[in-house]
């Protein structure tokens, strides 16, 4: 197939949505040159988010791992991610008592809100439990998984609470030819274990770009028809984008090869607006 | 287990959300009362929406359908149908040539656009598609089953193009004692046997709660909070609800009986914020 | 890939197990020389049988249809069709009153035994089920789906029966480029509906190769080291060979394509013994 | 619901097949009286077998543990369990190189074979994975969740090899009130993770119930019309026993409560011939 020219792409559209990994960064750093993308962005007056399915970090500590990378322009104020989502649903929906979560204690700290302590699994106490009003799902690192995926079986059939899945990624990579379980992935298993209905937050969900939409600096002279979705996943990034209404640039960066775009995007039958070979504006 | 007042609850919130099957009406009318409820609403000046996984008519035609069984304050902009939505996205994203639908011609003539025009599955000719750019799955009737699902079928195995599903419901209840196979269910069928992503609109999805909220009269006065969705559904007015951030009352006219709600919320973990037996204010 | 000879391979084996479409016949007959594969068979007095999803017809009707194609020795006790399985079970598992099915006439003759009667869909009246002790999906030809699916839904809303599928195919090819939905795939929907779990009769299920595996000629010289099966798709024939414990080739005369065998095989993780051209030996 | 009697029950089969835990024992060992049964079987000169998803130990360490127990007729020659169809798989299908394993050692210590070494996943060094021709998931613990589950994700994208699950149950009571996922439970995970089709014995697949049919004594005097399958689950005893074409007898010693017995059985549209309080014979 042939791939279309993102630069004359986005001269289109008044706002771009970004995804993170595969679009902007990949396991070993930033994709070479998408500075020089948001550089143009800016000169162009082109308002831009990234949305992650990210519930690892806030969006300030987020901001600051692009900082260190050497890309500046991505401030915590466009960074749109699940665990934004996450603890907006804990704000509204549980008032008192403790958020049982997996994950690190870091990943947990963005969460805590006035009325809302957390207690990481590996701390929890089977025997006291009554305080616990959800279970939260944010990162696959921070606990041992042995002990305590079993411990939070038992957790979620003795308490009947709300639980919330930060990131629906099931896997994310590690290095060239080394994929990782995210926590998206155990929180299938447990799924089906407890046999309960879990609430997942992060693309292609539509609170994702509901969120980013909220988010616009201008919105009243921005439509869904000015805004363009890039990303490497057809299933999330593509997939969401296209079923919120916008326009949608498959970038072949990250999981979607060059060689494979044309056949996964026939089997899927998800189809983006543009493919392009990278988001990197020279 | 002890049932809330719904009266008493609503005086808690500004916006109330109604799913309309089982809430507002049954298979055989009104639910007896239930104008009471809506004169009560208006003289304590709240505002309300009726959020339905409806595609086969129009948001005027499904008012038209309230004033006729006597329920006079249903009008058509307080109305929010996954039709909607079937629309915004044909608009935003499918710009010209021919929409296939399986439906009845009613349902299709409310999606036709300016560039869109719409053609029955029935009327489809296998040999000349090659202007048909999507697929929209309206209603269970008009059509032939046998022949047009598998007409269908061979449509997605020529021409990749987006297929949206206007209605999320499995079945619908015809009488006391038979149900129906709704569109959802087809659509189930036919996702399976072509392998590839249809796009559903309808409760609990998001889009759909957005699209209401967006419609409320005052909304720099109104925040999640102030918003109740009521429904007789686990799966799509709660859980949508919930994910939503809304507050959720469960009510047992419709498909949650009141022996088995207890059990039902326990082992699905959909955990409505109240249970009432009704929506009926006296 | 390279392929490998058929006619090198079926020398190291005593009993061949053949699928039948896509490897002996396709939608326009039978695949070119495929009778030189069973007189070569016969000369060296090789045992072979055709496992076959199909329950549309007795076994005595489906030997009949391959002589009517120039096909003799596929006689009738050497097919073993999922028909028989389903036969099979109705014998042991039900023992008087009505048999209800979705099918043709002709596909619920073969299941009659000498407690039951059978009733198609059609015939049916709801109000008169209380004699009904299975149901049997046969066939996807000889009922109206519109009327009959959903008339069976409501009857597995009445009665608590087995509900037996003897056809797990979702889909079967009518012409080169057309499929047809099959019972299987109609079965799945059905399943979705009423939430219980039905019982399905047909490859990859191991039931189909014991059957066979009993119907062998000279058990006592033969182990499971000596039986080759032979099929066109990785996911029943395959499959089930493979787990039934014997070697297995795919011919890429029907379902699988030469050229995406390989990417099919990794993809899926389904690893046939051989893959060879046909099963036709010259 | 009334029960029926159990030893009434038994007196019109001449052989009897037996789940283990929920029928036999449970966490806190045999049920009380269980012997009793066993006794009486022998003086009626019935024929029994005990069906276990079970791949931690070999039949003859499952029978040293109920002699332990007490229960001295569970003698090996008497034990089917799904160990014993994966170690059938491994001779028949792979018979050169290294077996990776997820399990304890003891458990891989019984598939090895004349031409197959075995490797815990947490041996393994990826860089060294030429030689491994299968993946058997025995036993959930024996290893460590974090490492070597995410060791595994990458070995099965690196080898395209069968994987082997041999314990299809997704968790297991470890206390009164405490599960434990079980191995077939992380195996849901990892295949839906790595996207490829694993190999699963044990009930209700219908090869256990093969297995155990070709052990029995006289077999030329036994039909499946005189084999009764007796368990506490329906989803694996009941549904494998009425597929294979056995009567069922539902016990209330284990998963299965009494007091939702009925609801359960009508849920899930799985039948049992016969429910008892329990296999306990006075």
């Amino acid at each position: 197939m042939q791939f279309d020219d993102f630069k004359a792409i986005i001269s289109k559209y008044k706002v771009i949505f970004f995804d993170a990994f595969g679009v902007l960064k990949t396991y070993n750093g930033l994709i070479p040159g998408i500075e020089k993308t948001f550089a143009y962005l800016k000169t162009q007056n082109k308002d831009f988010y990234v949305l992650t399915n990210d519930a690892s970090r806030s969006p300030d500590q987020l901001a600051e791992s692009y900082h260190l990378l050497g890309l500046h322009d991505v401030v915590p104020q466009c960074i749109i991610s699940s665990g934004m989502l996450a603890r907006e649903y804990l704000e509204l929906k549980v008032d008192h008592g403790t958020v049982a979560y997996l994950g690190t204690a870091n990943s947990a700290h963005y969460i805590e809100t006035a009325g809302l302590k957390t207690l990481s699994i590996s701390q929890l106490d089977l025997n006291t439990i009554s305080e616990v009003n959800a279970l939260v799902m944010l990162d696959d690192e921070g606990f041992d998984w042995n002990t305590d995926l079993n411990k939070t079986v038992n957790l979620l059939r003795k308490r009947n609470i709300p639980v919330i899945v930060a990131n629906t990624d099931a896997t994310y990579p590690v290095s060239q030819n080394r994929l990782a379980i995210a926590i998206g992935g155990v929180a299938q298993m447990l799924e089906t274990v407890v046999g309960k209905q879990f609430i997942r937050f992060g693309k292609p969900d539509a609170q994702m770009f509901i969120f980013a939409y909220e988010h616009i600096r201008s919105p009243s002279t921005v439509t869904k028809k000015d805004i363009l979705m890039v990303g490497d996943t057809l299933h999330t990034d593509i997939l969401g984008g296209n079923k919120f209404g916008l326009d949608t640039a498959l970038v072949l960066t990250g999981n979607t090869q060059a060689e494979d775009a044309e056949i996964r995007i026939r089997s899927t039958g998800i189809i983006p607006t543009y493919v392009c070979e990278s988001a990197v504006i020279d």
